[in-house]
Formats: structure tokens, C-alpha cells, sequence
């Protein structure tokens, strides 16, 4: 029996009070991310189709799913019906002598989520049995043993907190008057990178626990390619263009300039390099297939449209009320001037199938 | 596999279309139910202690628990967490040679139930993993040989719907000027009680696919003592209260009579020969204890106090916002006049352990 220490609970609360929730997240639902689960989709199909060993069931007349960092749906939906196509497929055409199991699905997202907006628009058509599971992806959330297929999708780049040294006045990698890495001083840049090395190796520890000998896991997250510098990257360019928003509001004295200092987003964008260094460190999962997936970037009447809804109430927790539609309206103009250089850099997604080893 | 037709949905709605909830879910999270709970909960660790065989747990390392009709806490907690302790301690005392496994709890509502309120009050020092399922219990929830032990408090007195005839007024079954069924013609109580064995049989059918051969059921609800009237039983007289306000106010012209008449309580308080009964006719589970639990009444003051706030949406969705503050007067008043004949009947819970069969 394993004892549920709320480290989950306590990362939640380090993200939220340092008050910024995940860029991308407004994009959760949006068709920005749709644009990534459709490229994922076929992956994923292909990776049910020849990955996935009928043996991981074993004695389960039960094939379990999760969808970790869900948030409200209809994405999520469409993702898991994706999965349980592919499966029920695989069991029509190879696994013909197997009755199809019944099949179960954990919508999992931090304990903020709305999940009763998540219930609440459920398909009613399903035919799966649907669990909600509150916490963190970067503690246990499961038993042993008890997932065969587990999905992510633009949630791993959310860090479980704001490195702690970015926040300290006195260290080398203290990142004043920003809000992102990409720009700032390599000691920033590698606090950074380190705290995604020590949340992903917290979370491969977890699935390893928690994922079925010969199950699947697939992760779709923004990144940046192989050997590009940070600063060169779409993603990290945008949230370039939020931090120096904040900036010049300080400048104009809208803002005090040490809120500034202390807010920070606790997001990174890795490159699959990155990925398969922590992948084989943790040594529980082979790596079955990793591709940079082309990705759409916003047109600026999407950025507009969708940004604001999804990143207001961090904004006005930080800054305040008063400010929202200077901010917003300074940042739109930024993504707007900044369109020709961001159009001449690449995007890409990062897919990453993994299958949990024998032991 | 399964198909989830949303018949649980569907009841759901007609369950919420004829606008009554539960009566008595106001006290879920009240002490008036936390009562029961105290009382259930010896029986309870005595059922863990002497009914409960490992056998059940076959290949299985996680103890699975669920709560059925759990509503947002804090009673839901504290009836789990007794659960898992009398499981935990089996593990130290009879079951020693055998590693304490993971506990898996499942609190389980209809969708409408506020999951955000309880996911975010979730006990942060539980040794659960802790999921939330949505629907109606009527229905099929879980997989197949899926959980170990199931708990229901204050929830199986809430039929899935208005039982059809006692709505329609060509039927001998229409329960005209009444919202409660205990002092209505006979054709109208047998409506509800043979709804009530439809519901109960749903509910076992359900349980008896999801339960492991050898795992348990204890439920607790409001009840009539074997042989008492419905007319004489202390719940159906404070729903009968509330019935006859209604029809005062009809009377007064301040609400329409056709609206007392199509309105009706979705509830059933049953006695242990019944249950008794639909439980030997469903076949899959023993009898492994049945008892009247004392049940105490509510004071004035506390029904004064809570019931309002349990039951003001209800009124309001049937009968519009002017007529609370009347209604609700009239129903203290009524209640504390009646203080005296409630006191001379009895008030009792039903405690119910069923063990699942060997097929």
C-alpha cells in the first residue's frame, strides 16, 4: 500500500502561486491543438496497430486508457475514441480468437480542472466507463500495474513549478525582468532545463509504476527541434512577446518592476534529444518511435481571439484587473508585428510513443 | 465489451425534469446523516472483519472501494476512510503473510453532483487513489468483477424517476393534490413500491457484474420498519408535510393546482422484508446482514435550518422564486406543530450487507 503524500497538491499550489498556469493551455480545446491530434492521430493508430501486444492484458478483462492533463473536453473525447478505435479494430482483425474487454477511461487533469463541465458533456454515445482522477501527472495517480494505454497531449510542457533559483535575487540564474528563458542568461536557461529533467524523470517514475508490462504511452507536447537555440523557437518566441509585454508596462510604471521579476512561466520546451536522454536515464520504457510533427502556427485573429480567454485570470491574479486590456491589446500588437519573423522559423510538435519494458 | 447506453442519463433527466431531488440529500453532509454513519460504521468494520475473504482479491494488488452517491463530502471521506482502516487492519491481524495492496476509491454520483467542491476537498494525507465516476447507479458504472466493496449512505431512498402512472390522469394511480404517495390511494403506493423494485433491481443487476465473487455491499437508507404504514412511518410524514404545503398554497390560489397535481417525490422508503424480497428474487448476492438502525429526528431548529437550503432549488425550479419564503414557513411551522406525533413513531435506518455469490 502505497501512502498518497499531496506532493501533487503541493506542485499544484507552487504553479498556481506563482500564478502562471500553461501558455498553451488556452489552446487546449482550441483548433490550434486540434491541428496536433489529428497528426498524432494516425501515429497513433499505427502504434496500436504494431506495438501494442495482446499479452499486456493478461488476465484484465479490462482495457484502461488515461488521458493525463485532459482539461474540459471535446478534445480529450476525440482523442480517447481515437485509442479505443484502434483497439477495437486490433481485436476484430488480430486478436479474433479475444473477446473485445470492456474498456475504461480515466479523464485525468490537476484537481483546478473543471471537471464537472468534463462530465457534464460526456458523449452520451460512449462505450467506455468514464473516471475522472484529480492531481498532478507528477506524482502516482494510479495502482500498480493498472494502465495499457496512457495519452498526453500539450500538458508536459507545463513544469510542475518556476525553478526555485530563477526566484532568487542572489543566484547567478535569477531572471529579472522576464518571464521566459528562451532570451535570458544560460544559468537561467539550464535551471530551466534541469526542471524539466527532474518533472519528466517524476513522471516516467510514476507511469513505470503504473503502466502494464508491454503498455503503451504516447505524448504529443510543443518543442523545439533538435540543435535549435531557444531563442529561436516559435513557442518560446511568443511567450518572448508575453514577458515583454510585462516589461514595457513596467517601464511605463503600469506595473512594479519587482512583480515582474518574480513571475515567471513555469513552461519548457524541449527537444526530442532532451526527451530521449530522460527517457533512457529512467531506463523503464523503450522508445518505439519519436517524430517532430509539423505545427500550425496562430494567425494573428486566432491568437487574439483565443489568448486572452485563456490567460486572463493569470494575468489579473498577478498584475491586476486594471491592467487586462492594455496588456492584452499591447501583446496582440507584438504577435502582429512579429508575424514575418515568426513565419520564418519552424514549429513542431513533439510525438513520443514509449512501451513500458518487461522487468 | 459493453455499449454505455445512457440510460443512466436519461434517468437522470426525468428524475430532474419532474424537479424533485432527494428530499432527504439536503443531510447528506449534514450531522443528521453523519448519525447514521456513526451507527453504520461498527457493522461495518465487523462486516470487513468476519465476512470479508481474501479470496476475493484473487490476482488483484489493489483494493477497490466505491461510494455510490457519494455527494461532495465531508460524510463520503469519513465513511471510506473507515472502510480502508478495517481492510488495513484485516491485512495486520488475520491476513498477515499477505502485502497490504494499493486502495483504489471511486466516488461515484450522478453528473449534476458538484466533483469540482469534492475532488478539491479531497483528505491530502489519504492512502487512496482517489477517482470520480459519474452517473447513475441504476446503471452499469464499473467494468466487469471490478470492485471489492461497495457503500451507499442516504442514496437508494431516490427512485430513478416518477413512476409513470401516478403522472397520468386517466390512471386509478394518479396521485392528484399529493406529492408523496404515503396517504394516497393504494393503486399509488403500489406504483411506488413496484418502481422501487424495478430501480432496486436495476441497481443489483448492475452491482452483481461489477462486484467480485466474495466482495461486499453495505448500504444505508432512510426506511419503514417491517409491518409500520406508510402512513405511520416518521420520513414519509415530514415528505407528507411537505406535500400538504403545497397543496395549502394550491388551495390559496397562490400556486396552481395542476402543478401540485403533476408534482411528485421521487422517493420510496422501504422496509427490510422488501428488500429482503428483491434481493432473493435478483439471486446473486446472500444476505449476510439486515437491521433497523434507531434513527434520530430532526429537531425544529435543524430542520428549520438545513432544509431550506436542501430543497429551495427544487421548489423554486417547480414553482417560481415568489413563493419560497412562504413555502418554507409554512413548512417549519407545520413540522414544529407536528413535533409531538412524529416524536410517537419510530425512525429507522436500514443497514444491508450483502456478500456477492460464486457463480
Amino acid at each position: 500500500m502505497i501512502k498518497i503524500v499531496e506532493e501533487s497538491n503541493k506542485k499544484e499550489m507552487a504553479t498556481r502561486v506563482n500564478g502562471a498556469d500553461c501558455f498553451y493551455s488556452y489552446s487546449k480545446n482550441s483548433s490550434f491543438q486540434r491541428n496536433a491530434i489529428d497528426a498524432a492521430k494516425e501515429l497513433i493508430k499505427e502504434a496500436v496497430f504494431s506495438k501494442l501486444d495482446i499479452a499486456c492484458l493478461s488476465s484484465s478483462n479490462t482495457f484502461r486508457v488515461t488521458d493525463l492533463g485532459c482539461s474540459m473536453g471535446p478534445n480529450t473525447f476525440l482523442a480517447v475514441q481515437n485509442i479505443l478505435e484502434a483497439v477495437e479494430n486490433k481485436y476484430r482483425t488480430q486478436w479474433r480468437n479475444s473477446e473485445v474487454p470492456d474498456f475504461q477511461v480515466f479523464f485525468s487533469d490537476q484537481a483546478a480542472n473543471d471537471f464537472n463541465e468534463l462530465f457534464q458533456s460526456l458523449p452520451p454515445d460512449r462505450n467506455y466507463f468514464a473516471m475522472g482522477v484529480p492531481g498532478s501527472f507528477y506524482s502516482r495517480l494510479f495502482p500498480k500495474a493498472h494502465l495499457h494505454f496512457v495519452y498526453s497531449s500539450f500538458s508536459l510542457q507545463c513544469l510542475s513549478k518556476v525553478p526555485e533559483e530563477v526566484l532568487d535575487r542572489n543566484s547567478p540564474a535569477w531572471n529579472k525582468g522576464r518571464a521566459h528563458y528562451s532570451n535570458s542568461a544560460h544559468q537561467v536557461v539550464e535551471a530551466y532545463s534541469a526542471q524539466y529533467a527532474r518533472d519528466m524523470g517524476c513522471f516516467l517514475n510514476a507511469r513505470a509504476q503504473e503502466i502494464v508490462e508491454g503498455g503503451l504511452m504516447a505524448f504529443v507536447v510543443p518543442g523545439r527541434p533538435n540543435g535549435t537555440p531557444h531563442a529561436q523557437n516559435y513557442y518560446n518566441m511568443t511567450l518572448d512577446l508575453f514577458g515583454s509585454c510585462l516589461l514595457d508596462m513596467a517601464k511605463k510604471g503600469v506595473i512594479a518592476e519587482d512583480k515582474v521579476d518574480s513571475f515567471n512561466l513555469p513552461m519548457y520546451n524541449a527537444s526530442l534529444d532532451e526527451v530521449e536522454a530522460i527517457v533512457k536515464y529512467n531506463g523503464c520504457f523503450s522508445i518505439e518511435r519519436m517524430e517532430n510533427l509539423p505545427q500550425e502556427k496562430l494567425q494573428p485573429n486566432v491568437f487574439r481571439s483565443t489568448v486572452r480567454a485563456g490567460m486572463e485570470n493569470i494575468v489579473r491574479a498577478n498584475f491586476g484587473e486594471d491592467i487586462l486590456d492594455e496588456f492584452f491589446d499591447s501583446l496582440n500588437k507584438k504577435y502582429e508585428e512579429s508575424t514575418s519573423v515568426l513565419e520564418s522559423v519552424t514549429a513542431v510538435s513533439l510525438f513520443v510513443l514509449l512501451k513500458r519494458h518487461s522487468k
